[in-house]
């Protein structure tokens, strides 16, 4: 495992949120609260990051977190290159490495890197100069650690709190690195009510999610939650076999009023996105009152800014 | 039909040039005029925008027009983000507006939407914030209003007056977003004597060019015209078996020098390009003395610049 | 043969270092060396090139050099903006230099075009209006002219001369425009022991490399070298048939460390990437204390840093 922190205890990479301390997670989510506006005012903008690169290799398709982290980059000042390059380390080898020591020898400071594999941003922080920073946008099922602290921000800009809250994580868990983001960084805040909820075929092991009850049934999971987090079903990373029937699934598992009306009245909804709505959650309550999925769009830009504050704070002379 | 316009009457969105007052659109080209400057010097740049986003969505390749909207952008201050996402709402849906919805979340101030389907632009506008505007950028055989105001500017700069201006549109009049926008453009200002010019097969709905004159001759068209607009023939929106044949048609229908000695001797010729050559106009007039074809590439960065800082000029705080 | 050369012997365009003086090519890498630093210092960042507008045409894909120009103009202050367009001769005709024109009217003032065909930049250049410049990005099997300048001055900084040396160039020199422009540069700058190495399918003509010794054995060409250069084999401009096979090609010509130990003890090894790891060069060569490859990579930004600067300089007013 690639150390995180800097000697100082000072973020140098991101690449899963399981290693950070409470302590730090909370250091960053008050950071990003600065970088929030409400919609309508124009976001904030520094010179902080003048003088710094950041280069986006995005190998999945991702709109919304390519331009979130562009955005990020952008208004801090940073200038911020786009790359289609693969990063597979199965398809190229050393090839991947070369890559990126030619990403460092351009003065790139930090590289955000999202890919289908496993390990890949792992073994390219292992790499890297020790003044790269590199940020997972995305790691296969594993990790996708701005979206665990945006939706932590999110859900403490609602509640005000973390201890005593019931989350409820409903969906494709076992396919989900949103989920597993979600849920080191909910359990490090402190929620001790953390329930995850899915089908058989797309629960997860046991031990991936240690702590958290298991619900195969949808109406359980959402008793007196505060905070209901739907995943999107991730066709891509399924067998054909598992995949489940669109109306079917959303027959027992899509989020619809009735069964919203099951949690507390001031519970919230998530949704990572792009959802498919009438499978997983139904479109009323998307738009509905209890949504706050935009609010998580808003704070992913603040926490890719936070982020990036602190990995390039520290920076060459 | 979506408003374009706030309650002001400054343009919050820009999607056909069909609503707007004679006043606006004069407005509008004498401040894309202060931002020409002649081939050789540098174009104007300023921080009017600074802190503002535009977001261009492009689903039709387009260099030239993405460009130009990208280069006024950014010669204004504002950040630029490139997306290629698929907005039709036959294939998507609802998810066509979470999209727009997740752009708004991150804080995009404008959306600069090309798409090959009616309607897709004012679908956007008419979901938006409040402060967000959203810009044509191209709107299938409907609407181009951005390219209506170069034309216009084009010819005023040459002639110094709408009033007393014979013009003559030549072409695929019938599939032409081009045509329609300059229509409404030059009737606007005050264009009487405006002619359509088009093989049968490509003319359009006599309502939708009221008070123009139809011609299924060019030459009769172009007898004393000061303006001679062509456009390029869209293949990719024509069935087969209505192309018409390259040769035949240039026989019939291209400009040529010969045809061009009909019209007034100090008459221009535009294209709004890519040009066929040799189908629809000749080479020697694509690149001759009466040609303004690079002048209205070069406007179209100004009108662009002019629309941009009038709609977000009143932006966020 | 298109003039790069303004009337005050500054440089307008940039498509080969064959026509350049000995003291040009020294001013350039001297102004080049300014803006080189260590890795792990910011880039020097200026605004020199502020209200300049430098248009990135690759028609070949090419991350390397497409993000090393873009980040040099940058870093200057201009902007950038990436395009996709075809410019090749054949498939278009007239139509490549519509989308020039074009670009010209949009008051770009520097394009920087990667072709795989012979002639395009030329043929640009000798369109493009009197303030505008081209530079090459690497065109077709002929030249590569910032290459050839980075490559000068990886050499100059570990050796602090260039007469007296002896440098190999090795493999498919052929089809290679990185062997033609290292070849102008090293010829000008003074070298004379030069050597080029290659099975005799991958062998130039001899009047392209006047001067140079040839060598169908790669050991007689390492002797007391004290530079290697090696190339990439350029599978994509071979026939299947003169496709050397990889295992057989590394037995033959690919640098291993016994023959790195006949060139001299302090010889560099260069090569322009990306790398066939194990097929011209071994890994642990590559990656040895004798590598300069990632020097070439950092001396890339400031080469074209160097370029735009001179070429932008006299810019419009």
């Amino acid at each position: 495992m690639t150390e995180q922190l800097r000697t100082d205890g000072s973020l140098r990479h991101l690449l899963t949120l399981e290693t950070l301390t409470r302590s730090h997670i909370e250091r960053l989510l008050e950071r990003a609260q600065t970088f929030v506006r409400p919609l309508g005012q124009r976001p904030p903008r520094s010179r902080a990051l003048e003088g710094a690169t950041v280069a986006n290799l995005f190998t999945e398709p991702s709109t919304r977190t390519r331009v979130s982290f562009e955005l990020a980059a952008k208004r801090l000042g940073a200038t911020v290159v786009q790359l289609e390059v693969q990063l597979s380390s199965r398809a190229k080898g050393e090839s991947m490495l070369d890559t990126v020591y030619t990403l460092q020898a351009l003065h790139v400071d930090a590289l955000v890197i999202r890919d289908a594999e496993v390990g890949v941003p792992g073994l390219v922080a292992a790499h890297v100069a020790p003044h790269v920073s590199v940020l997972s946008g995305g790691e296969a099922h594993v990790s996708h650690p701005t979206q665990g602290l945006l939706d932590a921000l999110t859900v403490y800009q609602r509640k005000q709190r973390f201890a005593g809250l019931a989350v409820a994580i409903v969906g494709d868990i076992r396919h989900s690195r949103v989920a597993r983001s979600a849920f080191h960084a909910f359990s490090k805040l402190g929620v001790t009510d953390l329930r995850i909820a899915a089908p058989t075929a797309l629960m997860p092991e046991r031990a991936e999610f240690a702590g958290c009850t298991r619900h195969t049934q949808l109406e359980e999971a959402l008793g007196g939650a505060d905070v209901v987090m739907m995943l999107r079903i991730q066709r891509e990373r399924m067998n054909e076999a598992d995949l489940p029937q669109g109306e079917r699934y959303f027959a027992a598992w899509g989020l619809t009023r009735e069964r919203l009306a099951l949690a507390r009245g001031d519970a919230i909804v998530m949704h990572p996105q792009p959802m498919n709505r009438g499978i997983e959650i139904a479109s009323d309550v998307a738009d509905g009152p209890q949504s706050v999925i935009r609010d998580q769009v808003r704070n992913g830009v603040a926490v890719r800014m936070a982020v990036l504050a602190e990995v390039l704070a520290a920076g060459p002379a």
